[in-house]
């Protein structure tokens, strides 16, 4: 065995426990239930799944895949479209298993992501038959290090019977030391989470685990999945800029500095693009407490104007993975990985007074957002974390373009197709159009905001014309609405493309 | 001045403050925004608000009016229907001011009610004129003790301009002691919530104020209204007979034990009528972190099920508050009335694990609850806490009668005519037919358990074919709708007065 492996086995007799992926995903029965490491493309089992995938081809075997979030190909893809998964939460973001779960063949939970440990701890979700952890290395107190995110791992390998370990040594060794790892004690034995600070370290470099359980280590030697953030385009960067002088309003009025608050950001190309805008702004000294770093915040940490970030997973492109991987150890004081029941925890999110920035897929006239389904049936990704973020901080902001599919459809609406964050969650709409701010206001005085600074003037007098026709109706009501046209921009999107109408 | 007035007050020079309601009304400016006193018909300042009312009469005078929640006929009737309220927040209970939100006469804010205290602390809500609040004392060392609720009213006092005190002789000393007054720091800098037990005391017996703000002291002597709670009936009774069989599930799983998890339970007839059900059940030491304390908790307190309860308001009908308000020192070890801030904070919340029971106006087959608007467009009364801790607690319940309007109307529906609570957040729904638990489904193994175990027998068919048309119409899409006719049973409610169709 190479020397480097054992190096990384901090305990001796765990080197026995050695195997390949073969033997390690032979171990999984048909009907087991299966937690993975893995947040957003990053930190995930890799060879593990992949073996079990080529098990799934000639064998009738069905798992259930609770993770962190996202996956990369080889769970999402490979496994998935093998056949191989009955079950599949909290989050997801991968064209073919999406492709699964919209036409019946994966069931899909669509969960706060805070949320998922809670439902571990109570056996809803469970018995955890194998946690699948990728690792940076095990130290000889038997922590297990993970790599470029912790996601639930801590929950599931506390919860699971049996540990498979990816020991991937594509990571440095730097790595140890980056992650904070706490465990909140059951609900009723509570402590508060002493985080009072995004900076503040409050548990372990690793996860406590029973090394009793560890069944089998595979080595592995496998990057991350490159994240697919594509560059900004004028419209991200005309909403940059409006939400910039959003920020710098909020400055005047009192309630902020130009250090502003801690800032999450969700993830895609969108709130990257957005996040990017911070470079050439006159803000500074800016900290992160997040669920994703994307490229954005390490570009912003390069320009000096991001100190501290804290997150629960690294999801960057291929050049930024050599630089910032290759590199960790320039990083290490600026960056915590925590599990994500504590980036995303709302007494966290609601101490610290955040700001929450995340992409809607659709708003309407009252500020109720849709972040998960197309067309109001379709699945896309998930809510992910937003809501998380969203009911809790202290200035919740949507971005998202004012149209899509070329100018067809319009992304603000009578009335989403999906509720995901509803009119009580919402502060702040940013388009390319500009920005609406919500709060404090009843639904009434929303509308002219809402229509005139971000939707796209092709739809303006469309929205109008549904608003003061559902006025009218019903007797000018707390909320007007037409029931019987509230959906028909998403019927009229379904039946011939457009909501032109 | 009366004896007992001056002893009430005990800060000599703020005795020469006392005066007459309409000298304090005066002094208020159309254009004000007012903080006041008030939670759920309870605590809330009563004779200067109708002095108010009466120069209203005579006078263009409209005040913007910020609560805990509901009041009594005060404010949400008198000064209501004399026009002098152009705004209201951040919840009310009256159909004489539902009525004139309900054709735009008054605009009003519908919300998470553990959030009003951030708006307030950022300007969002503000700059407050007045705070108006009913008082038991004004102790030697400036602490304003309130009566039978807190809410909003810490909040207020500290942001107030100028205060108006109304001095309630009709409560006894007694209440001095009851109280927990605390203050969250400005986010930032401010610290975890002491609070580890629903028992803890984390703050002071009174709201700390300047006192140079007291600009007025008006002494009165009115009794809250009474709560307005109905009888249990057969189907309240089947309801709380279908939770408690839940609850033991939950025991015989061994996820909960015969002391449960400290219960929250929401206003009205129905909750009050579920929480009954525990009296001759087997479960004991019982304790209540809730918003309002209806007559159940006392009546449980009374027959030793309940050891302890927090609450920020006491609502309890005519006889009840002889007994209890009569009594108060008997109650005082057994219970605490927090600021609804504290009361509904999701870090306590999450943290202590609650077990949450609110009630829903309308529910749909994949979970998602409609807490507030009749058909969609007419305000009820508000969403209250109901989302602080559903989105919070270890078990999120909601409670309807499957029915409405003598059986014309489905309380289960395809969708949901608004959105207060999304399928993310619903654990569980209970009606009288029996209960869904829908904790870690999909949004396809949520649709059996609510239409079989839910819905009332005449629209279970309806509700099918709904179904299965959406599934074939969107190729079994995640969540099958169909677009046309998700709303239609909310239309045909309002053409035919039936949603059988």
């Amino acid at each position: 065995m190479e020397e480097t492996v054992v190096k990384r086995i901090g305990i001796n007799r765990l080197v026995d426990k050695v195997c390949s992926p073969e033997e390690a995903a032979a171990l999984i029965q048909n009907g087991n239930i299966v937690g993975m490491s893995g947040f957003t493309r990053a930190g995930d089992a890799k060879v593990v799944p992949l073996a079990l995938a080529e098990r799934v081809k000639s064998e009738a075997l069905k798992i259930d895949v609770y993770t962190g979030a996202s996956l990369g190909p080889e769970v999402d893809q490979v496994l998935a479209q093998a056949g191989g998964i009955r079950k599949r939460g909290p989050y997801q973001g991968d064209p073919a298993i999406r492709n699964l779960i919209n036409t019946g063949e994966v069931l899909y939970v669509d969960a706060h992501l805070s949320h998922n440990a809670e439902l571990v701890r109570q056996g809803i979700i469970g018995p955890i038959d194998f946690a699948i952890i990728e690792a940076t290395a095990i130290t000889s107190d038997g922590l297990l290090v993970p790599t470029t995110s912790v996601g639930n791992s801590p929950i599931y390998a506390k919860y699971a019977k049996n540990i498979i370990v990816e020991l991937n040594l594509a990571h440095s060794e730097s790595f140890v030391g980056v992650h904070d790892i706490y465990i909140p004690e059951d609900q009723g034995e509570r402590k508060p989470i002493p985080i009072l600070k995004p900076v503040d370290r409050i548990g372990d470099i690793g996860i406590k685990i029973d090394t009793e359980k560890i069944i089998a280590i595979v080595v592995s030697n496998e990057k991350d999945a490159p994240s697919l953030i594509v560059d900004p385009d004028d419209e991200t960067q005309e909403m940059a800029e409006h939400l910039l002088n959003f920020l710098r309003s909020e400055i005047r009025a009192g309630r902020l500095t130009n250090k502003l608050a801690p800032l999450q950001s969700g993830v895609g190309s969108v709130a990257n693009a957005v996040l990017e805008g911070f470079k050439d702004s006159e803000f500074e000294d800016l900290v992160i407490f997040s669920e994703v770093l994307q490229d954005a915040v390490f570009n912003l940490i390069d320009a000096g104007k991001v100190s501290f970030a804290s997150c629960t997973s690294i999801t960057i492109s291929e050049d930024l993975q050599k630089k910032v991987y290759g590199n960790i150890e320039n990083y290490a004081d600026k960056i915590i990985i925590r599990p994500q029941e504590i980036s995303n925890h709302p007494e966290v999110i609601r101490r610290l007074g955040l700001i929450a920035i995340n992409a809607a897929l659709e708003v309407d006239i009252y500020g109720n957002v849709n972040s998960t389904h197309v067309g109001g049936t379709k699945m896309m990704n998930g809510i992910g974390g937003s809501g998380d973020f969203t009911r809790n901080s202290r200035l919740s902001i949507f971005v998202t373009k004012s149209y899509a599919k070329g100018g067809k459809l319009s992304s603000i609406v009578p009335m989403v197709a999906h509720h995901d964050h509803t009119e009580h969650d919402v502060h702040v709409i940013v388009t390319e159009q500009g920005v609406a701010d919500l709060r404090g206001l009843a639904p009434k005085e929303r509308v002219p905001l809402i229509i005139e600074n971000c939707v796209h003037p092709d739809f303006k007098q469309q929205l109008w014309d549904y608003y003061h026709e559902s006025v009218a109706l019903t007797g000018n009501a707390h909320t007007p609405h037409n029931m019987e046209k509230a959906l028909s921009w998403h019927v009229s999107a379904a039946k011939s493309g457009t909501m032109k109408m």
